[in-house]
């Protein structure tokens, strides 16, 4: 399948099955695409907790909806607008149905810390997808509570939790804006123009 | 080819030829696969200008080149290291050599901008890599300077440049971590075992 196909297909699933699980060694091979994404300095801050342990996923999910619970009271109206149309509440089964939940830390003392990290989730999701593995990026409000909570050390800063498995239902996915609108030529807004093979 | 070749095969490339030239398609194509990348509130922060004009790309070589070199000045010992080990300089040539720079902007109105754009940069690498087309996210320092210089509102940010081609030579990726060392199973640096297609 070519990689357009793939990201095409590619949805953020909120609602998986308990089982059937995928296969542990396809969500290894998935991080192990994620391993060879590039780095600032090839510094590879990148680190990934697999949480298969009922009692963690219990305690991480207690803690997610406790502070959605406080965000949803405070978020703003855009936000608020957003999360209803899309049904989004703070419940959030996903973080004890999905039978496997990937946090994903980076080293904040590697440099472009953040930016490659999120390079390599680029890297994971694909690879998930390539597996028929639904996925979920899904980051709590405060990570860093929950980063104390688990006991890691603060130079490991908890970028995002994504949880994997098999999706509930088939999802349509959400509407992308057309190249025209995001890809410009030499200059700011200026459209571009493919004509015979060629850029103008 | 499955997406863990892709990944091994993609190396960060700092020497273009400037012909030939991948096809202008190949680049939208690998464009398009960016944009169906996920992102916070599905707000697609990511914008691509496409550079090809010479007189363009020179004048942001320039400015590059200038900003490296007071950045190598001041520049902290390790990463001084590293740079000599890895013979880069305040030189960048494929500013102007790669006949293709896409420059990657982040809309800082969106929730989680930089890293939702950063994941689409990951789908965009394996997607050039996909047509076997070359590239390198580089960073100049004062990225913001260099978009005002660009005449762009400063709502959006300057990511990365992203110099795509064909290498002048063949390279040896470099080497990366070992999953061991990167994954962890229910509790900070536990290892994982695979025994019987079970996690442990």
């Amino acid at each position: 399948m070519s990689l357009l196909d793939l990201a095409k297909n590619r949805k953020s699933t909120r609602a998986f099955k308990k089982r059937p699980l995928p296969s542990p060694e396809s969500i290894l091979k998935s991080i192990e695409v994620a391993l060879e994404a590039p780095s600032g300095l090839n510094c590879q801050p990148w680190f990934f907790l697999i949480v298969t342990k009922k009692e963690l996923k219990k305690k991480i999910r207690e803690y997610c909806e406790n502070e959605e619970k406080s965000f949803h009271s405070i978020a703003p109206d855009y936000f608020k607008i957003w999360l209803k149309k899309k049904k989004i509440s703070w419940k959030k089964p996903f973080l004890t149905d999905a039978p496997y939940l990937i946090l994903v830390f980076s080293d904040m003392k590697c440099p472009y810390a953040i930016q490659s990290t999120w390079l390599s989730i680029g890297y994971l999701l694909l690879a998930l997808e390539e597996k028929n593995i639904a996925s979920l990026t899904y980051t709590p409000p405060n990570p860093a509570k929950l980063r104390n909570l688990l006991g890691i050390n603060k130079r490991y800063s908890l970028q995002t939790i994504i949880p994997v498995g098999y999706p509930k239902k088939i999802k349509i996915k959400e509407k992308r804006k057309s190249i025209k609108e995001k890809v410009f030529l030499n200059a700011w807004k200026n459209p571009f123009i493919l004509q015979n093979n060629k850029l103008q």
